[in-house]
């Protein structure tokens, strides 16, 4: 296990789980939640392809590995308190294992 | 403590605290992320404000009751698998507390 030092030094906790909002680096949706730990995280940097820690399957996942649908990554950018990161990327096929371009596809019934 | 009934329905796990990504609705901009439990995101549903919990103060927090940057809701979306939210605001002043617009404001070194 590689971790970037850039990583270990900002990250509010390197040994905690951390949010990360993947959006389209040109038309500025949101794609998908996924979880980043220090490892992922550095391989995102070193590497320019999304790559998440897969909760169900407490793993690396590097996104489109299996589908082929991969994140070209743009930018990262961590937030004021350094626990959560925006990755801007370059989507492949669709983000949503369902088929869909974004996993936030279910609206809410709202201001009813 | 009331729970829209479609968010009980709705939420993967209604006794989890889930993260909450909060983009501007017209800019497209990620403002922030922060956590609601069934709670605050029924209030969210039904004041149209957006309410937060706090995980640090252990308690509701609807966006700008100190500061004033309150956030007004223009839609919610659930993710595919239902434990992660996008909330599309107009954001009076800034969301972040260190005054800056976004939270998102740290850009890690990328691609070196």
């Amino acid at each position: 296990m590689t971790i970037d030092p850039q990583v270990a030094a900002v990250l509010k906790d390197p040994a905690a789980l951390i949010p990360a909002i993947v959006q389209d680096a040109s038309s500025n949706e949101v794609l998908m939640l996924a979880y980043m730990n220090a490892e992922s995280l550095s391989l995102t940097l070193s590497t320019g392809k999304a790559t998440f820690w897969s909760r169900s399957r407490n793993e690396l996942w590097v996104k489109g590995a299996t589908s082929g649908h991969f994140q070209e990554v743009h930018s990262v950018t961590l937030d004021c308190d350094a626990d959560a990161l925006l990755i801007k990327v370059t989507q492949t096929g669709v983000a949503c294992h369902t088929g869909e371009r974004t996993c936030f596809h279910n609206p809410l019934e709202f201001g009813n």
